[in-house]
């Protein structure tokens, strides 16, 4: 069973955001449309995804960075209004691996081009996976959060 | 803005699943409880997610295999009642990146450790990153998806 594993090091853009967003922002996303350009070897693997309402966008936060000192338990988004948590939990882009994971409504769909509502990736963010949303993998029935959840994310989208 | 950019290169394990399931499977992970290990120098950045009920496991499915000839387009679970659908409109481990993202309960959290029900990775499995269940980043209101996907995944969790 141990054959050639992949290892995390073999991963790979397999597309790009293109958005008039370029700087990271921390409110207004819901309104942001994005184009995904997909590697056209692989434009076949989005056949049938437009039946679907929304995907799931795994993306590469690569402006971003991690000291462990300043990022491994922080205030989310620096506010002192915010409780000390780690970076496990909470969703901002200082982390280990800067891996970001948003459900995004799809709004079209031609070619080797993805259109999104939603999608909190500036210019230029490499793709590295795009999922159907599945509410059996992606909804839990009963989810929830502490209270500053909901404060902090007032604006966001 | 350019500086150091950080490269899907970089990316590398914080941690491993740890579970009594060794093979690939197609149903019954919903009862599969796993332990999470991670790296100690980053066992602070979990504290506070065990007031969330859930969460994101970003895992490796560093198992599988990508052949662009017989996996870009393909019948999820290689089921003859299944459509011929691209690769990014399914969730087959058999992926350009094997990046699996999968919401799970947290059960509960000791030190570098987290346990959870409902994560589908086997024994082993590189975890890339964790991250709280934000119902909005992660619950759309209303999502859609073609009927196959409810007959595929009737039995899987």
């Amino acid at each position: 069973m141990m054959g050639d594993k992949r290892s995390s090091g073999d991963i790979r853009p397999i597309g790009v955001v293109r958005t008039t967003v370029t700087d990271g922002i921390d409110e207004g996303w819901g309104d942001v449309e994005s184009r995904i350009e997909i590697d056209p070897e692989l434009a076949d693997g989005l056949r049938g995804l437009d039946e679907f309402s929304h995907a799931l966008v795994i993306f590469l936060m690569d402006r971003s960075t991690f000291q462990p000192a300043s990022d491994l338990v922080r205030r989310p988004q620096g506010r002192e209004d915010m409780p000390l948590v780690g970076i496990f939990a909470q969703r901002a882009k200082h982390r280990p691996n800067p891996i970001g994971v948003t459900a995004v409504r799809i709004i079209g769909m031609q070619g080797n081009i993805l259109r999104v509502i939603g999608l909190d990736a500036i210019d230029g963010t490499p793709v590295l996976d795009i999922k159907p949303y599945f509410p059996q993998f992606d909804a839990p029935a009963d989810p929830r959060t502490p209270e500053w959840v909901v404060t902090l994310m007032e604006r966001y989208f």
